[in-house]
């Protein structure tokens, strides 16, 4: 066609239902970029798609749109193959702290560009930071030669890449127009791929106390993401799994972060060392350093027990400027003032322990930002030491408040009861995973 | 609620497909128009209105906060009761010319603000702007003084009347959001309402040469508006009127003006007549003028007979600055010097005569805009001697193009011919009307 595309056309064919062309996504993607399609038409496309939804193809469009709106980083001159892993965001997620080191040891190199929390969910550069010194704003440069040097890199992400996505998030914010599952999978996706993944581990996390409500959402974005990987020439493998309770013991920066360095030291609660090993296997697997996940697995508990992940870690932080004394010794850790031990109010079983609602108790107590600018307490926090299931004794505590002010004690343990639910009968456990999307899109209920 | 509102959680509200509050379209119209609203927020909500709709409700008050935005013109000192007509727009749409003396000729005093051509379809004051020195820029002082001295008033929109609308418009116009029924339907009334009208005669054009192209909208749209007007505290009935072939004989503006003054003094297309008739009629019931619709048709055909129509569009076109020896001869009108019958192909029956062609071609020949800054050529158009029904015969031309160059005839014709179907049957003729709603939205098929 030789008619200029115009935008409100490209917006018109989807608020009609219609699919979009390629040529039509890079239009509209390109003029954002570039300022010359102004925000009040990307905001009423936006919507458009979060009502009217997008196929795969589009969304693997759009996604490659936003990466080619920066620049990308090659990696493939530095490792043979480059294999990353993204979490939707949970309570208790300090996934990327035990893993990257495990799978560095296993021989395949992990460059990480993390986050930093959101909302009630955590962020890993938050929790890292607890050690002192660390840095998270690494080079480009400085980001390879560590990468070729150790195999193990954790930062944040440059401000270069995909930046028509981040322009897209800042509108999508206060447009209403976050919650589409092609928005979403689409801008965690264009940030992997600048960034040179080749395969990438998707965690999808799922209720409440994830981005994710319902398990029908988190099969969607699920798959979504795992298309746009195979659509744009990349492998994905995406796992569901559960966030209706908080992941492993700790939740809050420190504590989290002390709770990584024990499971990579072979002391990790059991649903984060199996969380980690499932990850961590198939990481391994996409990187062709092992053949089947059951060998990966294998590898991955040798790394455990023969010390080498912890010793990864260790490299990990003195390379990135931290003190490694703390890693040495937990004590040096700050540690809150006021600590307070929560009880059941009945006996019986534990029929709900809300992530959401631990999360945000977290936040309260200082583990995370109301507001962009506030500054983290590494130190505040809450332990879960239950899961659901488990027998609820009067004798044996819930939930430990780490907390800074002796005053929010009485609402933080009120709000934490809020999150309990009890059954007289026994209740069965909820599980690790709901099951995992192969790279072929393919849905599997086995994640072994 | 103590909560201050957000932006952002009205857009999700519609979004999710909830009914908005009063508050809370006042809150958005308000920051809008205020501008603490950004566009981009304003586009987003009308994707997701458009996509999700409005309930009459909402979209009542929608309608209310655009008319307090700005100013409202009060003419219960000036006339006992404000009668409104409006047209959706159409193709040889003079009704109002003919309408507007005929009403106030029967006692009902008519102060109408009318609209510019629009795409395919013409306006009212562009019409006529044909007669040399009419002013179409009365203030409201004018304005009202004229509507007390002689009756009659037609002028163009104050810019002040619903500018929230206005500037809600714009935005609709490059976001695709045009074709939303709450959208139109609140547009159209918050102009009517602010203008002081309370009651109104809407005339919702259906068909190829009308912006509602299928009966279904047509029928959306004329009881969105009558329930707006109810639940305002206001009347309106709304026709649905065919617009699938041109209204009357004349398209373009010195033919349309020429018609309405035949039509004024007894001589117009029988089509174009009984229009005039129904709406004159509807208006003066809604005027208290008139008890029936039968006793209203009479008192505007003897305002017809009489003379006293004619008399008030002569007093009108003085009164406004125009110069009335073209009312008194018409062959002061300018004749376009290149006039061309166009004859049917074959024989048999008009079986189409679309409006939309008719009406583009009426515009390439210079009758309407392109863009907003193009002048009107008031002496071209085209003539449709027939209507679907009629026999098609090779010695009667169906077509009279008025062109300002030679050199277009040839295309002009050829689109003309792309407006016609044939059938070697007889074929029904189209039906004036479909039908219409009351001012408490129940649906009468007879509009009588």
């Amino acid at each position: 066609m030789s008619v200029p595309l115009r935008a409100v056309d490209v917006i018109i064919k989807k608020r009609d239902g219609q699919e979009l062309t390629r040529a039509e996504i890079q239009f509209f993607v390109r003029g954002f970029a570039e300022g010359n399609i102004p925000d009040y038409q990307a905001s009423a496309l936006s919507m458009a798609i979060l009502l009217n939804g997008m196929t795969p193809r589009e969304t693997a469009d759009l996604t490659l749109e936003m990466v080619g709106s920066g620049q990308t980083i090659d990696l493939t001159d530095t490792v043979s193959l480059v294999v990353d892993k993204h979490s939707t965001g949970g309570v208790g997620d300090k996934t990327t702290l035990a893993v990257g080191p495990m799978v560095a040891a296993c021989g395949l190199p992990v460059g990480k560009m993390s986050g930093r929390g959101l909302g009630f969910s955590g962020g890993t550069l938050d929790k890292i930071e607890a050690i002192p010194g660390f840095r998270t704003d690494l080079s480009i440069g400085e980001f390879k030669s560590q990468l070729k040097e150790i195999g193990l890199v954790l930062t944040g992400q440059t401000g270069e890449l995909a930046p028509a996505d981040g322009k897209l998030y800042s509108l999508r914010d206060v447009t209403g127009t976050v919650q589409s599952i092609p928005l979403i999978a689409s801008s965690v996706m264009s940030k992997k791929i600048a960034a040179g993944a080749q395969a990438i581990v998707l965690d999808v996390k799922v209720g409440s106390g994830a981005f994710m409500q319902t398990l029908e959402e988190g099969h969607l974005l699920a798959r979504s993401m795992v298309d746009i990987a195979r659509l744009a020439g990349r492998q994905a493998v995406a796992f569901l799994s559960d966030m209706n309770q908080p992941l492993g013991v700790a939740v809050g920066n420190a504590l989290e972060t002390i709770e990584a360095i024990e499971t990579l030291q072979g002391n990790g609660p059991p649903d984060f060392v199996e969380h980690c090993l499932t990850l961590a296997g198939r990481m391994l697997v996409l990187g062709k350093v092992a053949a089947t996940s059951g060998e990966a697995r294998a590898l991955v508990e040798q790394s455990i027990s023969a010390g080498s992940a912890f010793a990864h870690f260790r490299r990990l932080v003195e390379s990135q400027g931290g003190d490694v004394s703390y890693v040495d010794d937990f004590s040096k850790f700050p540690v809150a003032p006021f600590i307070k031990e929560v009880y059941p109010v009945q006996e019986g079983f534990y029929k709900w322990i809300d992530a959401r609602i631990v999360g945000e108790t977290a936040v309260s107590l200082g583990a995370g930002r109301a507001v962009k600018s506030d500054k983290i307490d590494h130190s505040v926090g809450v332990l879960v030491h239950k899961k659901v299931g488990d027998r609820a004794s009067q004798d044996e505590p819930i939930f430990t408040i780490h907390a800074n002010h002796s005053e929010v004690l009485p609402r933080t343990e009120e709000r934490l009861h809020e999150a309990l639910q009890y059954s007289d009968v026994k209740i069965e456990a909820l599980p690790y995973f709901y099951g995992m999307y192969d790279s072929e899109g393919m849905y599997l209920e086995d994640t072994g």
